[in-house]
């Protein structure tokens, strides 16, 4: 964790501030707002109104008339204008000691304002200029950054950020979308909320929780990753309808935008004998988030490959595009495909073999005329946009090209399993496309596969290619804004349990110990019933009943149904996973269940990166009010501290 | 903290369950709820549903016909009867070996029931039972426990205290509470909601905070105890009403029902000049969780010093009962006076000096007609129901004791200022009476004072006395259930500081260090006007812009104006608490004042005892699913525990 910068400050003198600061104290209250102006100027005009705000603007000081402008709480501003013949002469000496961003209440008339356009606006003749707080904010590229940039105001400035319109908007729609994720939930769906513990007990396996000290010698809580034990405890409780907007925690690298702390709309259901019920009503709330929130339209994926608008939630049967782990893997090489763009792989494997057991399937990804200038874009091969292994990308720039799979052959990469015309005929490939092809497990561990991620890097470097058209009643649209359109899909059939990762980075593949499985998810997921009885034969082959909700490329939420029965958890806990403590990290969750507990079934969506999707942000940090930076750091209240030696002798510890 | 008990458990065989385990996944979804027959018997009479829920009674099997019961999610029950005739053999079998709260689905004709009383009631002929999940509830005293007082079942079987009528409901009724005060907020209201980080900062002088360790040496998180610090800097961050269901933390002994955890519903506003602006907001959510969740009715005390239901929230002026904390305290001897009742104390300093400098003020209260079979209430006498002093409590039990102070005044503890008629005349007393006397500060820092704790167990100890008449318009209603009514009140202008209690316990009288100040509720508290010289001269006595939400004599809610000057925040900090690190706890604060701060003004709510209030408890463990025991302990998951030295060393700490 880097070191916090001092930052330099104002130290006043220890003296009761004059009388004067009462005045501070007793001001008049904004009598209108100045989009409520703006909105019917002629209605105001040479009206005496008062505005509240803060100084937009450093005041231009002329000769005669002064200038300044206010911006308000709608995060609008106007010009305020300083005569001599309206405005007193104490507010121009005010004035010329005002600083940007200073809090004021100014009262004066509504006079029309000469525009060059000869556009209809309007100014304040100020008859009274009343400071509420002085500001320090003297430095003028800090003004600029506040105008243009406020993201780049020194993060310590958070306040000034936030005071940008930007941030104003993006804050109050949070604000909005978890107001009516509630409504939907309490008042269509018949749920209740109910708040879980946040000092939550320690899972020692788990390494990325937050300890609480207690002041008992080595008692600790801990911060909650999720509330899935307690709502699995409140659906034995007979609940059965429970949500929340749940706070919860991991103790891990902020990189990748993570937060230490994050907000989780939480859902359980009991006696639901279908993973439809809980998609049913999460599609009620996505809905509804897009669609009421921020009246922007859903699609999903027809039977034709084209998007078309969600017109309706339908309480009866699910709609979003559903897709399997396995399909999902094989026509986009990761689990949550950007379904808006089409660009689904070739199976290549009854043309050629690799010679490679462990990684079979030779597949391809061809972007159709994808040279530009007649070359490659640089970010497709670039190794840093790969995680691990990348796959062999090759233009085709004459027709000798269209022969790419020629020299892989000679090399021994690739063994021809046929003829060469039935594998040309299969890709019809032209000059001026690019081939990429790679090749994956049956089951591919990796995800994305190389060639998922050569997918999403085409899907970026383009601009509005690869686009799934849109079908309307008038036809099909081709060329849209991507950014504005949001495809709802579930994701289902995940392989339960994965083996264990033990490469060490080296080997060209990755590779994997299948004597030693890990859940997927997490070890609470039900099998699929056809998958049972594998659970003892062959786990790794067990699909569960898990469901991703994925939009856009993004998951924004993942579920599944639950073991409810003790002894199949135990069996899970202690055979599959060889948890040896299951007693002690689960053994409450086993007794909840022994007593009755129904069959029940959940989700969970990370609540911030669905704000940030909503806002069109790439970024959570977007659409919190004070976010930890990348060293976990707040930068507002210079966050964490140390703390003395004598004050955690109370909690019994000590640091190291 | 107490060790926790180590509970039995039954330990599985460890091998796949039977491939039957499957059919507990695979059921009918319920149909009806047993409320929807209930509303309507003859429409589903003879007709078939399927009911999903728990056994609520162990099954009665006959001879020939067996019995249970199923309880459904609406928390209702309805007598299920297994008929040769009907219900298939299996069925019979299946519950032989049922245990009451096992889940199950079952399916049935509802039939009518013959009832002694000849109401109509209906049982289910059942078709088909199918068992969803077994429990292990065989104990018969903890059956009889879950019918009669849940509350008195084992704590870590939570969950079934939960499944009972009375937590549904109280748990309900919260969530139901929750979301119609987030949308009094922002629908009638234009507030955002706003989350602020629960990984706040280390006030090393606060004893009361959770500490976080963090993966570097020696650096640490704290849980907030509120938001206070975050939303003064939300003001200054250009949100001009700002508002949120907070969760709070606080590391203090659990007596007098507390919890380490609780959710505050927590408010600011910017640009506020007067306390009214808040309080009408705040009147609104309290009038609007009353009257439209819980449909109660709210009163406040008119000039006659009756009580008056409130009809309508009013948004131009506030409405709720204001009074001082002069008045309060010398009127009810607290600053949090249950107004239901009337029963105000009668300064006797007019009469009777105590030759005590410090505590001067001599007071009664008469309990007209209190004797009760002609004696005291042993619990207005009983020394552990008061805190430190308790008054002299005198029985007015012969015509000679109207002359009560006689033996006080022979005794040297009252000396007579004027003639013994004035006082009978003034006091009244009658044979019968109960007269309590005590003495206090003229600023009292005993809160409650002798006195004013003497009125409270008065209250409690009789039932409908001492309550203010209901005024209606057919006239005035003396006897009322006081359970049922509630008094919203402001108490405001109190103290800034109070003096440094510095009593070892043993002496007589409490006191106090007025060389050294605390701040009665923060530092953060405007000074009035009025009283702003005082800062400097004679803090002590200064009145604060504070005030407190009290209904039926609990303090749901406090809070101030705010001081928004970085100059004069400072100088509290500084000159008058002697804070002398304020830079290092409260330094971002003074930034963001510094940046042009509007004034500002908020509030928090205890959002848990508010529920409590509503749902009619005492205890705010009624209104949380999972509340930690007093020792801090979390039966249900068994938290906190102890964490391995490995573990412990991750995060830069070792237990001492």
């Amino acid at each position: 964790m880097k070191q916090i910068l001092v930052r330099s400050f104002i130290r006043f003198k220890s003296s009761l501030p004059p009388l004067s600061t009462l005045e501070k104290f007793n001001f008049r209250v904004s009598t209108h707002t100045i989009n409520q102006v703006n909105e019917n100027i002629d209605e105001y005009l040479n009206q005496p109104i008062v505005l509240n705000g803060h100084l937009n603007r450093k005041p231009r000081l002329m000769a005669k008339n002064s200038f300044a402008e206010i911006r308000d709480s709608s995060g609008n501003s106007v010009q305020l204008i300083f005569r001599p013949e309206s405005t007193g002469e104490k507010h121009f000496q005010t004035i010329e000691s005002s600083m940007v961003e200073e809090s004021c209440s100014v009262e004066g008339l509504v006079k029309l304002k000469e525009t060059r356009d000869g556009s209809k606006q309007w100014e304040l003749l100020v008859t009274n200029y009343q400071r509420l707080n002085e500001s320090n904010l003297d430095a003028a590229r800090l003004e600029n950054l506040k105008h243009t940039n406020p993201q780049d105001l020194p993060p310590h400035f958070r306040y000034l950020q936030l005071r940008s319109k930007k941030y104003q908007d993006n804050l109050k729609i949070r604000s909005k979308l978890s107001n009516l994720i509630r409504s939907t939930f309490i008042e269509s769906h018949d749920f209740t909320e109910i708040e879980t513990p946040l000092l939550f007990k320690s899972t020692p396996e788990g390494a990325r929780e937050f300890l609480v000290p207690t002041r008992s010698s080595n008692l600790f809580y801990a911060l909650p990753q999720s509330p899935q034990q307690y709502k699995q405890i409140l659906m034995s409780s007979g609940f059965t309808r429970y949500f929340q907007l749940a706070k919860c925690f991991r103790d891990e690298d902020l990189r990748a935008d993570r937060q230490p702390e994050f907000t989780q709309v939480d859902l359980e259901m009991s006696f639901v004998s279908s993973s439809d019920q809980v998609q049913i009503v999460v599609e009620d709330v996505i809905y509804q988030v897009f669609n009421k929130g921020a009246e922007l339209p859903m699609y999903i994926v027809n039977e034709k490959g084209n998007l078309i608008e969600l017109k309706n939630f339908n309480n009866d049967k699910t709609q979003f595009t559903k897709l399997t782990y396995q399909d999902a893997l094989s026509k986009y090489g990761i689990d949550k495909p950007d379904l808006r763009f089409d660009l689904a792989f070739k199976n290549l494997s009854a043309y050629f073999t690799n010679n490679n057991e462990d990684f079979p399937i030779v597949e391809a990804c061809v972007l159709k005329q994808g040279l530009v200038d007649g070359k490659i874009p640089k970010a497709l091969t670039d190794s840093l946009n790969y995680n691990r292994r990348k796959p062999f990308v090759i233009g085709i720039k004459k027709p000798a090209d269209i022969k790419w799979y020629r020299k892989f052959v000679e090399k021994g990469i690739l063994t021809l399993r046929g003829e060469e015309t039935a594998i040309d005929n299969f890709l019809s490939v032209e000059v001026g496309d690019i081939v990429a092809f790679s090749d994956r497990m049956e089951i591919p561990y990796e995800n994305p596969t190389p060639l998922g991620k050569f997918r999403q890097l085409a899907i970026s470097e383009y601009d509005n290619k690869w686009q799934r058209p849109i079908e309307t009643s008038e036809g099909l649209i081709d060329e849209y804004d991507a950014s504005k359109v949001f495809v709802g899909s579930w994701v289902v059939d995940f392989p339960l349990f994965n083996p264990t990762d033990v490469s060490n980075g080296d080997e060209a593949y990755p590779s994997y110990d299948k004597s030693n499985f890990e859940s997927t998810h997490h070890p609470f997921t039900m099998v699929k019933t056809e998958d049972y009885k594998k659970l003892s034969s062959d786990p790794l082959a067990a699909h569960g009943e898990h469901y991703d909700l994925v939009v856009n490329g993004v998951e924004v939420g993942g579920g599944s149904r639950r073991v409810h029965d003790a002894k199949l958890q135990q069996f899970i806990f202690e055979e599959i996973l060889g948890i040896e403590n299951y007693r002690q990290l689960f053994g409450h969750l086993l007794d909840a269940l022994s007593m009755g507990c129904p069959p029940h079934a959940g989700l969970a969506i990370g609540f911030d990166r669905l704000c940030a999707m909503v806002v069109g942000s790439s970024s959570i940090r977007d659409v919190i009010a004070f976010p930890k930076n990348q060293s976990g750091v707040d930068m507002v209240v210079e966050s964490p501290t140390s703390v003395d030696e004598k004050v955690l002798k109370e909690y019994f510890i000590k640091s190291l």
